[in-house]
């Protein structure tokens, strides 16, 4: 894979992060992150459990994991990501829950190496608004879904993030998070955009199913997981990226002050809109 | 009622607005805009079908009226607004429902006409952003409510409405009508404070259950009254009054075809995070 197409397409590895910014990300799972997808996985394992489902641009793996555990063991899951570096990281969080009917594989998700018509399900989560050219991620992703199949895409509108009560450190962190997407070339609006994209990727639109939520994740993997997981963060390895981004040694303090005493106040609040499309081919 | 007194709360009558702009709020029910409480009234209702329900700031009543049907007829609602001049309509409304259990009374959120602990169930809607004292409202409302019953309240966050796709005349609207709400004194970020202000008007968290929206009602409502009804306002007598606000005669035809045309696209999309909350006293 050529640098040129690492830029154009990655999910992940742009930002220069490490292992400890994943772990952070391990607070989605399929039941937070893709719970309007449950009901349709567990009708589609009904009546072929042996199904194959394709994870893209899956990062850390804790979606993919979780899927995996979803659609039970004559399933099996292919979880990707466009990075090699994060897949060892993806596959030991399966194992640390047990599961085995999974593999990874590096793809990107503009030139997938798979057949036409390979998989039952195909997913991505939080993807789109990392990717240059969504609708055509989309029409590849449509490519390698087998007719009758389910493809399945959650994008957060980042644009509508907020945070209550508005600590300063907490409006930094949104002002900081919202610049490193936008300086890598990604969109602040992927939940407003994501119909539109659907569309334009050749899915008609009596196929899409769409739905919307209003969490990052739930409110407890917010707090402890993602929120907690800012300031562990913030204060280990990463901490050169911030700084280096343009962040101050005060700003990054402050950030870590505020986001641990946000999780304690009884009126924390930090939603974004959610879109989330099923297709059916 | 003074005039301070009705410039310092009025949600309604400030915008100097008239019988055709409350006909387009009449998209707004009980099912589409308290869809949270509405398993709430039916437990209420099991133990207690002659419950008294007070609603504030009710506007052209349409949710007050669909509240009435939905507690039945031994209950009762009482149906209220700052603004006199609306409660006719409202009235008028609930006759074309064929509801009888409402009656229709001018009140100050700030100092409302009713004893300690008269009512079973006290709601509002979309009220607090328009409020200068939220806290004090809530206080207020919590005070009128019997020992055992039920608060509950449901407030948009307009810095997180989006509409897609951006036809410039959608995005005038927009900007128009959070121009009309900050130059009265209102809020763009009721949503968000919700819980706050419900904290700061003497509720206990534990007393306070919080849920999340998107829709500004229901897709169907949106496009097929408030979207439609936009274009009929502003060709009609409200024309002038948008004028005399600033818009230009170019503007208001603009945002009057952008309106109809947003409505016939396929990946229509207007939301707004809506923040529900239920408080037992």
């Amino acid at each position: 894979m050529s640098e040129k197409d690492e830029k154009s397409t990655s999910s992940v590895d742009y930002r220069g992060l490490g292992k400890d910014v994943f772990e952070f990300f391990t607070h989605r799972t399929a039941f937070n992150s893709a719970a309007y997808l449950l009901p349709v996985l567990e009708s589609i394992t009904k009546s072929n459990p042996g199904l194959r489902l394709l994870d893209v641009g899956a990062g850390a793996g804790s979606v993919s994991a979780t899927l995996a555990q979803v659609i039970g063991p004559e399933g099996h899951v292919v979880c990707t990501d466009l990075a090699p570096s994060v897949l060892p990281q993806a596959e030991a969080f399966a194992q640390s829950l047990g599961v085995t009917n999974i593999s990874f594989q590096t793809a990107d998700v503009h030139k997938l190496p798979f057949e036409n018509d390979s998989f039952d399900v195909v997913h991505c989560h939080q993807l789109f608004g990392h990717v240059k050219a969504p609708s055509d991620a989309i029409r590849e992703m449509l490519r390698v879904l087998k007719p009758g199949g389910v493809m399945a895409a959650r994008e957060g509108d980042k644009e509508t993030e907020i945070v209550w009560p508005p600590l300063p450190g907490m409006l930094k962190w949104h002002k900081f998070d919202s610049d490193v997407v936008i300086a890598h070339g990604g969109s602040l609006t992927a939940g407003r955009q994501l119909l539109s994209w659907a569309l334009e990727g050749g899915a008609k639109r009596s196929q899409i199913t769409v739905s919307y939520g209003n969490w990052l994740t739930t409110e407890e993997a917010t707090k402890e997981t993602y929120a907690r997981g800012i300031s562990k963060v913030l204060t280990g390895p990463t901490r050169q990226n911030a700084l280096q981004f343009g962040l101050s040694e005060d700003e990054i303090d402050e950030i870590c002050r505020d986001t641990l005493a946000w999780v304690d106040r009884e009126d924390a609040t930090w939603l974004m809109l959610q879109t989330e499309i099923i297709i059916r081919k």
